[in-house]
């Protein structure tokens, strides 16, 4: 792994347990010695979270899909300029709760709008939003679609879709993992939340063990 | 003019009287017998005023121009679909304070994004959000920078912006104003306010002329 900045994100449909495997990434590469910022999209910054508000208020029925588009776009725009660049410049490992695959999988595979090209290719518009920056090392946890939304407890907006949305989106989730083959690990549904942090231990171990 | 549904927008720098004169187009409108509905950009959706609120608090300082254009994006994605494409569908007026102009304007001339391509075309991205929606008339009401920033009382984020950044924004809005003749209608700055009210009567007068 190259000594300076790192970007790990997180994805996975609701109730896929991001949240706690992040927390359990970010103290093993604070255990390693590296410097780890969390982070989570939409928000982190202080337009970002008020953008987040907006988002997922679930009495914002009848938002249309590229209003939403926009406003997380928005709100990465912010996340990379104020917070993720400069931590990576000064060399922090920088881990991500969703990134530009949410985009892809929500508002394109699940939420219908074509942000994927033929070949696979994201539109240029998607690029104003996180300059250029690209992840190396993307976890996907994958759960089942009504197992997640069963396990997520609070619903907000993005949650109460239906279950064919969550459907389309895993879909989305694994072609979008296919495309990105080097940088994807997918964790497979149905694994323990032990199992699931073994996996994530060993691609972390192999990452950083490059370094020592 | 067409019996259906019309799109008239206003456009401007700070202090140029678009309120004002919006008002005074929308009493003609009604005057004439038709239904006119004002709206403005970003806001008049639910979802749209929270975004306004966001783009316009003088505490964003550190808000990226990409952060801005998706922002605005996401107001207008919304309003389109929320109002005016059902209220042009119902043979409405509707009258806009601002629309896609003010997005090519502000962050593309005067911030510095790449909004406009060789051929004076806008980026296709911009279509998510006003979905092929054009406005049937445009009032650019043009007025010098430092006189314009001088009237305009209050100071929200837009307003702070340098002087550069105003004659910047002019420049921009008269390069617009060229590449779309047919739809544009330039108001010069230095007239009084009855003098651009004569200037825009006349207009309107020539357009529902035709539908009598």
């Amino acid at each position: 792994m190259k000594r300076g900045g790192y970007l790990i994100t997180f994805e996975g449909g609701e109730g896929s347990g991001k949240s706690s495997q992040i927390r359990f990434a970010a103290s093993y590469v604070r255990g390693e010695g590296r410097k780890a910022l969390v982070v989570r999209e939409p928000g982190t910054t202080k337009i970002g979270e008020q953008v987040r508000k907006i988002l997922l208020n679930p009495r914002h029925l009848s938002m249309a899909v590229e209003t939403e588009l926009f406003l997380y776009l928005a709100a990465r725009a912010q996340l990379v300029r104020e917070v993720i660049r400069p931590a990576l410049r000064s060399g922090k490992v920088v881990i991500s709760d969703r990134f530009e695959d949410s985009t892809i999988a929500y508002q394109g595979y699940a939420g219908g709008l074509p942000l994927v090209g033929v070949r696979g290719r994201v539109p240029r518009f998607m690029e104003f939003a996180r300059g250029t920056l690209v992840p190396d090392l993307t976890f996907f946890l994958d759960v089942e679609a009504r197992k997640g939304l069963r396990r997520s407890g609070r619903k907000d907006r993005m949650e109460r879709k239906s279950v064919g949305f969550h459907e389309r989106l895993r879909r989305g989730y694994y072609a979008i993992a296919r495309k990105n083959r080097k940088r994807f690990v997918v964790i497979p549904s149905g694994c323990s939340k032990s199992e699931v942090r073994k996996q994530i231990r060993a691609v972390l171990d192999r990452v950083f063990s490059r370094t020592r």
